[in-house]
């Protein structure tokens, strides 16, 4: 991080403002510009420490690194201009949840090279610069994808900031990164509206449900407060997948519903011991 | 609590075993005995001060209360001869997850009113005594049901318990509880099975999905590590209800899948909207 005397940010909300927060809080002193298409966002930022000032990006050309922290399908649509304004020495990363098609939309940029697309696999429930976190990242994973396509400078630069947060590194390419996204976080956000709309559509008969909702239910169904503005670029861009991913979802649920209506109490036992071995993988 | 001298506990795992502990903490001063079907887990339970003594349960003419707290078909299986064995002025109380099949099982016993049924809504994923914890319970509801079959000095024993750990108490009919506990904890559990076996079935193929698992995927996928002695008996006794929230459950999915499928986002957006309501409720 010693060689990064500024970077700037675009979008300042729960990523982009962790981001800057957890920096600063891991000791990195450099300038951090930003901006925001929202004024109060902007006016938030300023006020919570994430920024040291905002300004338009196509100003930023004192900046090591541009990072690109917004919606996807906002991502995609401003980073071939971003591209264009940049010169030979800078950097620009992205930390969207859906890799390939934005990877697709700038293959043929002539500045592809100074391009990182990643990934940390950090996020939370909320959304906004007041739910920005100084303590975001750390032990998680951030994957950079297509590395081939960028520039080893670019590459060693965007791989110092994820250190800098503590974050272990993975290599894919970006098609595999979609997969494998849709199985370890797309799907769990569906199951999550869908529990919700469940129960809130029961809700309507019955005023007392949630008097009884504990620990389990709240673990399960916390995603479900996820922002649309997020969520529906992601699960339209990786659409194909994560069809796979819920079709398969179904069927395991089908699996429990058969068990119950046939009274297979045996086959219900074993398909929780199967369950139970995600034991080996999460603690 | 002070007119409460002794209870006995059967079933010295995670409820059980944080039960005594919880009270403990909170200064109650009575003595404790227990007695569980596993050796291995009456050695641990004396070893982690859960009690202070094992003994049989057919020896407990000292205890005030008698807290039934072992998987819920071995319950009902025992219940009757319990409260065969009680003298008029014991208590003795269940904490199982259903309640309308353990209520209508007893509902002839000549000491039925000496039972009181209940189900505190609080657990976790794990089980056993080493699972169980001093700081149990508190801020969580616990319920009461069909009260007025238990004589008044026995709901107040129990109540006394439930409030003494920093429960606050519910009163309701079993059969609505078992309906609300289908919605609030049962169907979480059957999602986050099949999620965990959607996601394994997967991990044949591809060994590095599980780097990618973010703290979204760990939070609705714990509950898959839940016991299998106890959910089954669960998912059997309050089979019907499940049914209904489960084929509920899919049909919401079935609503993902469908605006996926056709490409339908504005429709997804507000599916999505619809679940952000959960806020209201969970916070």
């Amino acid at each position: 991080m010693e060689d990064i005397k500024q970077i700037g940010i675009i979008g300042l909300g729960l990523i982009g403002g962790s981001l800057s927060l957890t920096l600063q809080a891991k000791g990195w002193k450099g300038k951090i510009v930003g901006f925001d298409a929202s004024e109060e966002h902007c006016q938030q930022a300023i006020s919570l420490g994430i920024v040291h000032e905002i300004s338009a990006p196509q100003t930023w050309q004192n900046c090591d690194c541009i990072i690109v922290a917004i919606p996807i399908d906002a991502a995609e649509k401003i980073m071939p201009s971003i591209l264009d304004s940049i010169s030979a020495h800078q950097v620009v990363m992205d930390m969207g949840s859906t890799k390939a098609s934005l990877c697709n939309t700038v293959k043929d940029h002539p500045k592809r090279s100074r391009f990182v697309a990643s990934h940390p696999m950090w996020g939370t429930e909320y959304s906004g610069p007041s739910a920005a976190s100084s303590r975001a990242f750390e032990g998680k994973s951030a994957v950079i994808c297509d590395q081939e396509a960028s520039d080893a400078d670019a590459v060693k630069l965007v791989e110092d900031i994820y250190k800098a947060l503590g974050m272990h590194i993975l290599y894919m390419r970006s098609d595999d990164h979609d997969v494998h996204a849709a199985y370890i976080s797309h799907i769990s956000h569906i199951t999550s509206f869908a529990l919700a709309n469940t129960v809130l559509e029961k809700e309507k008969e019955e005023d007392a449900i949630f008097e009884l909702a504990s620990g389990g239910f709240e673990s399960t169904v916390r995603l479900a407060k996820s922002n649309a503005d997020m969520w529906v670029p992601i699960l339209m861009q990786n659409r194909d997948n994560v069809l796979d991913v819920l079709n398969e979802h179904i069927s395991q649920l089908r699996k429990f519903k058969s068990c119950l209506e046939k009274e297979n109490y045996e086959y219900l036992r074993e398909l929780i011991y199967q369950a139970n071995s995600i034991k080996k993988i999460i603690h």
